[in-house]
């Protein structure tokens, strides 16, 4: 009987491993061809590998193949001998001495993805998504997204988080609103989960901390650019909490811990944007009706809806922040009841407001979060009250006749936030597959 | 202004910390009143937390409320002083001096969580999602899940993995199948995805290594004591393979890693569950049609179907191996190609199987995996001699035509490996929330 017993050492080397090789040694070296510089009877072949680039050097009758048998986007093993070489990428290049083509392009590339910037349309880009990304700008965005992922999770997995998963089906009705997918599920009134919200504040009865990263779906009819219909929420839920702030303080640490392994893991790729990383030893905050205040003086600007935000007074929150304390994040807190869902705890205060809060970042929301009610009486009367029927919630407002610690949570979405650290104006490029009104494939 | 600077300790403890105090200390201890022991003038009021159990202890005089004042369920702030006490769970608990009561429930629990074994159907477990799983065994089930995820994700990022999110709403027919959920996207005719199948492939060709830990549907007319319509899917995809066994190695990988992060940081749920963790040094393989040959010799069963595995013929497969080779994991490798989806690659020596393979782990499929089709005319040329259409599949396609690495990749069904790890005998009790042909709520 033959076994597999785990992880065998290639003989292939990856790119960290190559570039500290003393000058004469023989690797081998996998990728794809990034780009050709035929020079006559020397050719610059450079490889594309997930790390990065490596300079690989044709030369007339030193290999097996000749030079119009290799392609732009043919995938290939190369041996070859390590040379010192400054102009080279990482100061290193390889000798070639024999190639192996693993797989040939059928067509020439549609995309000069070899270039620093690729200089194409957004809509192109993401129709020809699995090219454009070869591009090792672009591919780099979602390195920064994976370092935010890994950040939310690794830091409250410290904290005594739980990770769970919840189910994106659900029957008709549980959260309310008009803006869900509907399905039939086995001939059953089905919808698609817009938050884990109902799941996750169950689970804080018995985990006491809990976190999940994954897909939500929002039916909005918006087109805008800051907007997709479906996006991975990163939401955690707590019990035990003296106040919304403790939820604040917790996201606050999530954003620390994570600008600590973007810088860590991630300067490649921080470096290859050009990106500055925000300042996240403290973040203000502010009520909600005193932002709006602070902005209608300084900028001017009448205060048309005392109950709502517009986008556009996001955006001057934002800049207020920047210029008075040089803050890039902002927790704008106490918004009005009515704008809340129904399980948002009411400051007991002036019940117009709520224990709630959202994140800006550079005057974009990149987080909904706050206090939840945990007595099972005034969720009912809260319910009764905004005249909703109970129907769909059942096993929910159970949950609570049983005993609920004071808790509260929020959801970040991890598209918006990456899209905000890139300094990208469209949430469309800090996502690989979006999902639009108008956008279904790839 | 006022600013959030970061998580600032509590002054309650946490159980790791309040069991290493020394006798005298005064604590804090916050929980849900997971059991009360009345004997008079003295009662056991034991507190529920996210690391176990802590016994504290009302005595009449001493405290601020009476015992009647305290309720099961009810959630707690306490003060007292802990005192060693070699009965209490730890060796250690806290004389009660000050209570204050956080939470109090509107209704006696319906279940005896606090048994040690929950004795109760599954239908009503399920049913009564947030009340059951507070039962210590029970809960502790999803931290032996969560501790397979953690493990994949963690064992993936050192191999060089990039973490992705792929959409779960996709273009009609995009893998086609009838196992799909269908639904109306802003009137465009879609699908849930069953599989990331497409996507983490394109993704190839970017990152080489790519995996995504998700949710998948299938609208599948089973209901078995392992099939789910929504299951989180483990997935990986790899380029650069010599052999389709470098993904059987990439998993043996994951699976000795997680095996020891459990030991590491699970001991206790381990412990709890009883779990005797399987072997996974060594992983035998075996061929498809060899498995069957050698199932059907030594337990006298006829070959009814020679290019398919029924459930039974697994379940003897696991069993052969355990017996002959003390192996609760077996690789069935060379899947007959008529049961493989067409991106499957054939075997050259032989077009009838496939370089592909199933993981059993106890006799039941855990992984579908092996390596793909990375050629743009072998995919289309496999496309056509099955009768099916490129409709939907074109950008899928197009990826090919611009060069693609030898690859491959699998994907894990993780509530099933989380059963049979558990040693459960129904998938349900590993998923938190199942969604089943007759389940879709909680």
């Amino acid at each position: 009987m033959e076994f597999v017993t785990g992880v065998k050492e290639k003989e292939a080397m990856e790119l960290p491993e190559v570039i500290i090789q003393e000058e004469g040694t023989e690797v081998i070296v996998e990728g794809a061809i990034h780009s050709i510089r035929n020079m006559g009877e020397i050719a610059f072949v450079i490889l594309r590998k997930r790390d990065g680039l490596i300079q690989t050097v044709w030369e007339e009758n030193k290999t097996n193949l000749d030079i119009s048998e290799l392609k732009e986007a043919a995938c290939v093993s190369v041996k070859g001998v390590v040379k010192d070489e400054e102009r080279a990428p990482h100061g290193k290049e390889v000798r070639l001495e024999q190639i192996t083509i693993l797989s040939q392009p059928t067509a020439p590339l549609p995309l000069a993805i070899d270039k620093w910037k690729l200089n194409t349309s957004l809509e192109t880009k993401l129709d020809m998504r699995s090219v454009s990304l070869r591009n090792l700008k672009e591919r780099a965005r979602f390195k920064i997204q994976e370092a935010i992922c890994r950040g939310f999770r690794e830091y409250l997995y410290a904290q005594g988080f739980t990770e769970i998963h919840t189910p994106k089906i659900g029957a008709k009705g549980a959260e309310g609103g008009s803006n869900m997918f509907k399905l039939s599920y086995f001939h059953t009134p089905a919808v698609l989960a817009q938050s884990p919200q109902f799941y996750k504040q169950m689970m804080v009865g018995v985990f006491d901390r809990v976190f999940e990263t994954g897909p939500v779906f929002r039916a909005e009819k918006h087109n805008t650019r800051r907007h997709l219909n479906e996006y991975t929420s990163l939401d955690f839920e707590m019990g035990y909490i003296d106040s919304f702030l403790d939820i604040c303080e917790m996201e606050t640490g999530f954003l620390q811990y994570t600008i600590e392994l973007l810088k860590k893991d991630y300067a490649k790729e921080l470096k290859m944007l050009g990106i500055t990383l925000p300042n996240v030893e403290k973040i203000p905050y502010v009520r909600f009706d005193e932002a709006k205040r602070l902005v209608s003086e300084k900028y001017n600007r009448k205060i048309r809806n005392p109950f709502d935000l517009e986008p556009e007074e996001e955006e001057l929150i934002g800049k207020y922040f920047k210029e008075e304390y040089d803050a890039d994040f902002v927790f704008v807190t106490h918004y009005p009841s009515k704008k809340r869902p129904m399980y948002a705890m009411d400051d007991p205060a002036d019940d117009r407001y709520t224990l709630s809060f959202d994140l800006l970042f550079k005057g974009l929301e990149i987080t909904t979060g706050g206090q939840r009610i945990h007595d099972y009486n005034m969720l009912v009367e809260k319910i009764e009250k905004r005249g909703m029927s109970q129907e769909g919630m059942e096993q929910y407002l159970d949950t609570f006749k049983y005993g609920m610690p004071p808790h509260g949570g929020l959801g970040i979405g991890l598209e918006r936030l990456t899209m905000q650290l890139l300094g990208e104006d469209n949430v469309r490029e800090a996502c690989l597959f979006p999902r639009d009104m108008k956008r279904l494939e790839p």
